[in-house]
């Protein structure tokens, strides 16, 4: 099945935009903050609908604040791009050109006693030339500032996640189809974007084949072992399709497994059972990873299980909100994440199964990701 | 002609990555600094070799610091991965486990009241985190701090760079072969795309085709604008070729140009060659780029030389020492850079021509692009 045929949902509007906007400055005052400042990634992609061509050592930078109209400070260079994104309408462009100090330009948009959530990955050397140019002012990342900014999807959001999901979940099932035995880990890697490509995705941003001891490692990619029969093999893939993330992992053998390799798989599907199972409103991102990570205790694997059992997802495959020990934030509908728990045995083979899974006003948790958990055999 | 065929150079070793980091922590401690924190991308790379397959806001830092040796902070995932970095045997690797603060394992590495320089793009998030934890420290972007870092190329970079700089040559030779009139300015681009492929480039940064107006817009990339026979074509492109950048731009004319056509094109190449003129050691990066200007200013056309004449080229394809007003850094042999003026008439047409040049020592720059900079009439 070719998904790129389905019809694309409308873009995204000025009028989107403009209300993503005033709800973040809205969230910033109650959150005690002056303002937010947004650099070039996926909070800009989700603020604005721009997207630089590459991301460059000249400061782009979106400054927003109460009761001031939104700004994007942007080089000269790159404001016809910026004046074509689908939230310009909805923002003021202050372009700047080289040899000018672009913290100078910047500096009076900001109240110089402020305190502001800067964007995680914007660059150090522009959070030092604010720094320098404003002393009294201070700084909080923004996911630890405002952690739900983009945690909470929309409608339109959500039917993006929605499409992606389906569509990866159909590459899942024609990979199903393959050879696997005495091909090596890139080639079925390989198939696997093929298909993410087929099914509508504009952007592969993983293809993980972990075979044998290299699915014990999780974050192995695809390498150049052939894979053989009674491997387990880790399947983990996503992409963005719409603008919007998928993010699945099922885990396969190649012919018959061992009793051991039923057993650690079915600890497994049981520990991802119960994460979704854990999630509500009201419950935490932690309750979620205990809940996922006390079937694999029990069953005396907890040493092997060495990551969170989930990260959100949206405008990126990867981002905030995290499951994990320690991350009391309360679910709420609307919010999209991985399940994701896993054992890794070294040497030996690893587990790992993976579904979106979004927090629905009725109280519970839904897939998005909807094959079969049960260990697949393939040839 | 493929290039694939052409020999690959050595790899680089863990004995030049050592070389590496105790050239920078030197530099480091003659510029006052008490050490170096650099995160992933081309630093990272040109230090210890390592490249994490996905940026994550997980933290990755390489901490250099005089009599100490060097130690990458590294999540327990990636760790495998990092262990195989060519540079790997040449520093102690720290990993840390999700829900422990990798600020906190980090700080004992640190003076606590020290000055230090971090990657000019190291998230703002891992910045901060440091700040907090460690209120006593200071902070310079590496690029402020250290600004040769990498801006002085040994022979085996030299040797990759003009490897690279043949390559797209080779492609700019090839595209005065393609049909223009009548095709789209993104078809243009794919096949330049193709031949730098073809060429050996692992990695395609940039294929700008900006054909009339478009042209006139100097980050235009390419769009659906169809070529018409008396355009304009301004071609700018580059990417990576075992690990080293190439980029080049020519200017070039579907059919036969009108004299004020040629006339602009004359002066940018002669403004060109003013700036690659001025490329000799002592002299600084500012007088290539007035060399280049005062000539398009003499021709009047000052006001539509709207970015500086050139960046640095190395592990990136953009990159410090920057051709450009108020930069007073000398010119060094072994440094690499653009020289790459321009004129852009607003909603008619746009020229550019530029080179990968080195500082020789013999006191003069040599180009690593030499195909023809004449105006070239395509069809």
């Amino acid at each position: 099945m070719d998904s790129r045929s389905g019809s694309a949902p409308a873009p995204f509007t000025a009028d989107d935009h403009r209300a993503r906007m005033a709800r973040a400055t809205g969230a910033a005052a109650s959150a005690g903050l002056a303002g937010l400042l947004v650099a070039p990634g996926p909070d800009l992609v989700y603020l604005t609908g721009y997207r630089p061509t590459a991301e460059t050592e000249r400061l782009t930078l979106l400054v927003l604040a109460p009761g001031r109209d939104p700004v994007l400070v942007v080089p000269a260079l790159e404001a016809p791009d910026a004046e074509r994104a689908a939230g310009a309408a909805a923002l003021t462009l202050r372009d700047w050109t080289d040899g000018i100090d672009p913290y100078a330009l910047t500096a009076p948009l900001l109240d110089p006693e402020g305190r502001y959530g800067i964007s995680d990955n914007a660059w150090s050397m522009h959070l030092l030339g604010l720094q320098q140019r404003l002393p009294g002012t201070s700084y909080a990342a923004l996911t630890q500032a405002l952690p739900m900014l983009r945690a909470v999807k929309d409608a339109a959001e959500l039917a993006r996640l929605e499409a992606a999901g389906a569509a990866a979940d159909e590459a899942y099932r024609q990979i199903l189809g393959v050879r696997f035995a005495g091909r090596r880990e890139t080639d079925v890697a390989a198939d696997l974007a093929a298909l993410l490509k087929q099914t509508g995705h504009s952007q592969v941003d993983f293809t993980v084949v972990g075979s044998g001891p290299n699915g014990a490692n999780p974050h192995h990619e695809a390498g150049d072992r052939v894979i053989e029969r009674g491997d387990m093999v880790v399947l983990d893939f996503g992409g963005l399709k719409h603008g919007y993330g998928s993010d699945t992992s099922r885990t396969v053998h190649v012919g018959e497994p061992t009793p051991e390799e039923r057993r650690v798989h079915d600890v497994v599907r049981e520990a991802q059972q119960a994460g979704v199972e854990a999630v509500r409103p009201g419950a935490t991102c932690q309750d979620v990873d205990r809940a996922a990570r006390s079937v694999i205790d029990a069953a005396g694997h907890g040493a092997y299980f060495i990551h969170r059992t989930g990260h959100g997802i949206g405008v990126t495959t990867h981002e905030p909100p995290y499951m994990i020990e320690g991350e009391e934030l309360p679910l709420v509908p609307g919010m999209c994440f991985s399940v994701e728990p896993g054992i890794y045995l070294p040497g030996r083979f690893g587990v790992r199964i993976e579904d979106i899974v979004t927090v629905t006003e009725d109280g519970r948790g839904r897939r998005l990701n909807t094959t079969p958990r049960e260990l697949a055999l393939v040839d």
